[in-house]
């Protein structure tokens, strides 16, 4: 876990991906736009965008785990591939807002909804290493979304992904989110 | 737990709480002021500050529960109060920034450590509802400091907050506290 990572998905007419898809899944959906770019706040002289006039920005930022214990945690480590392959052309972008009754739960509810029922570490796990992600954190930061998860993945991986995505979106902890916008990228 | 609310801890010339001492508990300490504002982002037409020159700010936002479980929770809604009682005429400022160690902790390995092993949560049980408090977060912000914690009590139950805040400084948790400011206020 290094030190928390800002991060600005800016999308617009610039960008290093191309966006194919701009899809609601529950609530209002997001602009549409061409392309998407991924800037860290360790690229300290980059813009936010190159565009002087982004559809939309959204921000956030990586933290310290909140529900994964050391057991998965070394379970995730072991099998987990990084940002940045270069076969991993096909990325996913997910912004995704819980309801006020799931940030109303205690830690412990919160955990029995997320894993001990809902599997969403263990989902995960099973698509490792295919699917590379990095979750960002946005609800401290008064942004429209609570969590924006970036995924890459190899387009040999595109069905196992969509599988992936489907088995999350079946389980009881999707009962708690109030808007999902999955937006499909390529490099 | 209501959205995040942002709040500001501007010190300087101005603000409505008299800054009786800033003291350094662990690392650097903060530079002298006078007094101290807090406003929060409720409040839409007051600026951060009056002070045209603040001697430093301090930005965090309420979150959701991070360790605490249901049957805690409980028990601490039923003896805690709010801020802003006209008898609780003393305040203290506390920011807190923990290691590296600790935020590489997995969440299991972390609450072991916060309330099996040092009480936290019970040690705050043990001062209500004389104490009242209110935690910010402000790792994610980019902040200096992790956590500012904000405590309200009256004036008789001053030597009680001195007995809270030694019994946390002993624990195994604060081991893992890398910089501590104690700023003690008056209304």
């Amino acid at each position: 876990m290094p030190a928390p990572l800002r991060v600005l998905f800016a999308a617009g007419h610039c960008g290093e991906w191309q966006i194919d898809s701009i899809s609601s899944v529950i609530g209002d959906s997001l602009p549409g736009a061409a392309r998407l770019s991924v800037r860290t706040s360790d690229e300290s002289c980059a813009p936010a965008s190159e565009d002087a006039a982004p559809a939309w920005i959204l921000a956030g930022t990586t933290s310290n785990l909140r529900y994964t214990t050391g057991t998965e945690a070394g379970a995730l480590k072991a099998r987990q591939e990084g940002l940045g392959r270069p076969a991993a052309t096909r990325a996913a972008l997910i912004p995704i807002r819980k309801t006020q009754a799931w940030w109303d739960l205690a830690q412990d509810e919160r955990r029995a909804i997320f894993e001990e029922r809902s599997r969403h570490i263990g989902i995960g796990l099973d698509y490792l290493p295919a699917v590379a992600r990095r979750l960002h954190h946005a609800r401290e930061l008064g942004e429209p979304f609570d969590f924006l998860t970036w995924f890459e993945y190899a387009p040999e991986h595109a069905a196992a992904f969509e599988h992936m995505v489907d088995k999350l979106r079946r389980t009881e902890e999707w009962q708690y989110v109030e808007r999902e916008v999955d937006i499909r990228l390529r490099a």
